[in-house]
């Protein structure tokens, strides 16, 4: 969007309401009242074709009219008209002069075709004009920093951007959000995205100063490639971006031509796009609330350790499965900051993690304070929960109310001071002593799991994003040989290794081959999708004699155009794991990884990133999987190579970005071992 | 407890704060403060070795002596004097005619030998005298009902019994309780438990009339059965038991000799033991508080299906994932049922689940209703989530105030009127639709992922507590041959199957078993606790003289005192898993079961139950495993015999039942094949 545009949608000077009503049951009346209301010194045309008054203000019959009679030009027109006078409403207002349109109106595209005809023909009336236009079928737009309120809500001021697809959710956050002391700077009502989308809108929130962070509400995520580019200009202007995008308990509904395919959720998908860009997804309305009061202070986790500080062990035991809830552990303390924090605390304290003053608040309030400095000083953690009673001794009249907010203050001072955050739940948060920790930025909670939530919230993506999801190379020639043999031949052009093989038509081919590869063999008769249905691979042929009558039997059997003939290789002493990639439809291309067999399709034991990626940020992906532990070599196990391992998923993911004719690519399985990784089947889709 | 027992510890007539001091640092001081000021009428008597006054009241030198003072008879005494005078006070107090001790002294056996020879003694001289003792080392003891506050904070008066071993855990518990208008009707804090434990307090609690709900605190659940036993009184009495018992984080520590010991941590058992007796298991004080106020209705989900009710799709699909996350699932409807909505709601209603009213909220309020009702009546769904705007027309100035009041009645007219239950989720949870709701005991949350945990909450306990822990059977002939011959015995008795073996020490027995035997064979040199170390098992051998050849060898490497011969079962078309049974040191004979491998080692994919367990119950525990499709059928196996498997579990569960000298027993691998469940190795382990 241009400067022009973005003035006359967030900061117009004159504001068309067309369809305005005098009926309270419509949205004209709404709107009408809005922009009546809000923005003081604003002209404000009400439209609508029967002329007469609405709320006791004129009406003009046309927006055109209304201009002229008041000698302005309309910036931005909103549009609440019946979908059968969008088009000349649009018209009207880009005539009148507006270059943005605010379409409240629905039964457009999300009703059919004949709707959808409408909608592509008023976005074309609207983009000839040279204006912009929000929805149609939305609830409209506010900007706080312009007093613009046109949508079906009044919003309170803040600097948290909020847009949506749920106009509902949007009255659940905002109310959220003031009970947190926050507010909106901007809300737009996203409906159909027939013009402005999402990405256009997140660009404009980038620029938008008096936005610091970003809200999105998405049950789809178009143009994903795009989003992740606006996504990257948010985090490059310093504002976080908190995205709720439902759909996790939806089963995958992709219709998948490959394992790899039916075993990535679009859900995962979002995650993995929220990962490239360091943005963080939430679950629910409070969830983003909470965790958009915790991102205004700038201190993070830098992994996932935490540790525990309270007085009393209840607080701590809980405190801790808590933690452990949402990813977080409590490892235990050891070393030189154990004897820190015995002398720092009394003889009666647990120093290993949970931290337990056991009783000595009552004595020495200031053991919280010290208890504090040395956690957070320490690099065995990452973060520092504060839990349990800490606030009661200002919370009514005692003596120790003085000594708590002072040690509150030393506490605010000592967090503000260093680059971890810690995170408190309090019997007391409207205690004076945590009202000074939540002044100081501090994230101060009632509920223990609000708290950890809020602490997990603030761990820095991991990977780094840097190596996820980077550019989309330039395509490189297409392939157009998806048999066996032009998968492999794929493949091992870009560095994956495959045991010998040799690809045969005839038994004079057969034999030459037996010269060359080394018993035990396979044979896979090709020409199928799946070469394992009906028989297709024979495994384990250990002479000649048993890979000729083999031979035989699949030919007489599936006469495949070609068989191919593999050394076999040793499975006992390696891990099975499935690589691919799918282009997702929004995305792009998203490669997968997932441990072989019963993990990946009955556990759904897999991951995926955008591609491409790099091989640091493929090893990570291993190591998220559940049955990792089998890489690292559990159960007596030699460990795999997983260099190697994350070398070949780092190419999987760059032949799917370089290659976007192929909508999914796989191999599976592959064998990592204790030195290399061996591709031993491969496979790849047109789209 | 006897009857006079309860009287004296939680209505006594006369209580005795020994060590009462005016020091407000000292428990001492609290104590006298709340004696004084509770118990209207209740004879107080402060005591201490100084005499003079405390709180302005008359200070007796001893209990004795201030008993005849008064003439009266000391009923209850709280102890709080220093560790080295407990003894003695307990002497006195028993002296004055306590049948009741509260102990808040500390320093006695939390802190070593020492402190535990004191305890010991008290103990005694409380015994000896007919007296009970709660504590020591505790924070004292509340009961409401008789205005009896003798506890480290005075807490609101309400229905909910509190047993705890934590003070501040209490303290978080009764201000959230209160919250929700909720109090406490008893509260013991449990201390060291060395005399009274938590399990002669829930006694006390079924028996108690003023006790509606009661909620336990517990890091450690000793004597495990007879705490089975009075959970079960409680179930009878009609009165929930909320346990919260943190450690779900921590790893298993047990030191076990077997997979099953090391597969098998604390809190499984805990979740094991609330299964068996339908206890309700929460992670903190705010879901224990949260369900301790849904439990007061009776309505109950008797599954795990749950139908969303809401007027736009953000909220929706926000709850479906909200369930999805506390384990409810989201069936889509068919049938009836959707024609039912699609005739109670407009035409724009999505009627699949979620169902959306998409809007008709503002066109007819009464929507709502008509959804409730068919929903409630359907029997696809066990319950039913309403969640976003429902209150909002009520929460400010609008025309639909007065019919969303009006559609609130006949909605909780329409939920009392069954027995599935409704919990709602809205922004406006003060609204005056809300608190009709509330008012008709249905559930009302502000946050969605608190609305669907309740939800959760009030899923009856499957399987059915009646198939779990029940009785222990008298001992059977404790079993003294733990070698792997007396081990398949004791399982073969018990009429579990194994292949076909005999027990060999020489080549003679070895070669007439050969002619008794089918190929191939398996060779196990017995007498070490895992044979398959250092080579112990030979698979796969295929005639006589590959037999023979592994014997020899295994003779020369190992010398085994016998080595058993068996046929080798044919794996291809079944499935392994491991069978066994722990004795816990709480709760006695645990049995377990987890997939084989990787499933059970790496995923931690097990779950147990506290034996005897009935075929049913074993059946559902077994699909109680993530992996459980691979046991019916998934990735194109055959399904397994679930019911001959079911018999092994719950035969091997027999076995620990009977057979308390066994602190192991284990089936691991258990292979499960389409007709039949086939043991392929057993252990014991003796105590």
């Amino acid at each position: 969007m241009s400067g022009d545009h973005l003035q006359a949608l967030f900061a117009p000077r004159a504001v068309a309401v067309i369809g305005a009503s005098d009926d309270s049951a419509k949205w004209g009346n709404i709107l009408a009242q809005r922009a009546l209301a809000s923005g003081d010194g604003r002209a404000v045309l009400l439209v609508n074709h029967r002329g007469g008054t609405v709320l006791g203000e004129p009406v003009h019959v046309s927006a055109v009219a209304g201009a002229r009679a008041l000698d302005v030009r309309v910036d931005l027109a909103v549009v609440c008209v019946p979908a059968h006078g969008f088009v000349a409403s649009v018209a009207d207002a880009v005539s009148a002069g507006a270059r943005a349109i605010v379409g409240i109106t629905a039964g457009l595209s999300e009703t059919g075709a004949e709707g959808a005809r409408v909608e592509t023909e008023a976005v074309a009336v609207a983009r000839e004009a040279g204006a912009v236009l929000v929805g149609p079928n939305c609830l409209g737009i506010v900007d706080t920093s312009t007093d613009l309120q046109l949508a079906h809500a009044a919003l309170p001021a803040g600097d948290v951007a909020v847009l949506s697809q749920s106009g509902n959710l949007v009255l659940d956050l905002a109310s959220l959000l003031a009970d947190r002391g926050l507010g909106i700077s901007r809300f737009v009502s996203l409906g159909n995205q027939a013009d402005l989308g999402v990405v256009e809108l997140l660009h404009a929130c980038a620029d938008h100063e008096a936005t610091r962070a970003v809200a999105v509400y998405a049950e789809d995520v178009v143009e994903g490639r795009r989003f992740l580019a606006a996504a990257r200009a948010l985090r490059t202007a310093g504002k976080p971006l908190v995205l709720l995008a439902p759909g996790r308990s939806e089963a995958a509904v992709r219709s998948a031509a490959s394992h790899t395919g039916s075993l990535t959720s679009s859900s995962m998908v979002v995650d993995a796009a929220c990962a490239a860009v360091g943005a963080h997804r939430v679950d629910h309305p409070t969830q983003m609330a909470d965790l958009l009061l915790a991102l205004r202070q700038p201190r993070r986790m830098s992994g996932r350790r935490a540790a525990v500080l309270t007085d009393g062990g209840g607080h701590g035991a809980v405190g801790a499965d808590a933690l452990s809830a949402v990813g977080l552990s409590t490892p235990v303390l050891t070393g030189p900051v154990t004897e820190e924090l015995r002398s720092a605390l009394w003889a009666s304290a647990t120093v290993t993690n949970p931290v337990d003053l056991a009783g000595a608040g009552e004595q020495d309030v200031l053991s919280y304070v010290r208890g504090v400095q040395v956690l957070l000083a320490s690099d065995q953690v990452d973060g520092v929960l504060l839990t349990g009673f800490f606030g009661g001794y200002s919370a009514g009249q005692s003596d120790l109310a003085a000594p708590e907010l002072a040690a509150a203050g030393l506490m605010a001072d000592a967090v503000v001071a260093q680059h971890k955050p810690l995170v408190v739940q309090t019997i007391y948060p409207d205690s004076p002593a945590a009202v000074v920790l939540s002044a100081a930025g501090i994230p101060v909670h009632r509920d223990i799991d609000r708290a950890c939530t809020v602490l997990a919230g603030l761990v820095e993506p991991d990977p780094s994003p840097a190596g996820l999801g980077g550019e989309l190379p330039d395509p490189a020639a297409p392939a157009t040989d998806t048999s066996y043999d032009g998968a492999r031949a794929l493949f091992a052009d870009a560095g994956i290794a495959f045991p010998a093989a040799v690809s045969v038509t005839d038994v004079a081919g057969l034999e030459a081959a037996l010269d060359r590869l080394r018993f035990p063999l396979v044979l896979k008769a090709t020409g199928r999708l799946h070469k394992s249905e009906d028989g297709g691979v024979v495994l384990g042929l250990a002479d000649r004699a048993a890979v000729r009558a083999a031979y035989d039997d699949l030919v007489a059997r599936l006469a495949p155009p070609t068989v191919t003939v593999e050394e076999m290789a040793d499975v006992r002493d390696g891990v099975e794991l499935i690589v691919g990639s799918v282009r997702d439809p929004k995305f792009g291309p998203v490669v997968m990884v997932g441990l072989g067999g019963v993990f990946a399709e009955v556990l759904a034991d897999t991951a995926c990133a955008i591609a491409p990626v790099s091989v640091a940020a493929a090893r990570q992906l291993l190591l998220s999987l559940q049955g990792a532990p089998l890489l690292l070599g559990a159960r007596g196990r030699t460990p795999v190579d997983l260099d190697a391992l994350a070398e070949v998923v780092a190419r999987v993911a760059g032949l799917a970005a370089a290659h976007p004719e192929l909508v999914e690519l796989e191999l599976n399985p592959v064998l990592a071992g204790p030195s290399g990784a061996l591709a031993l089947d491969a496979r790849l889709v047109l789209g």
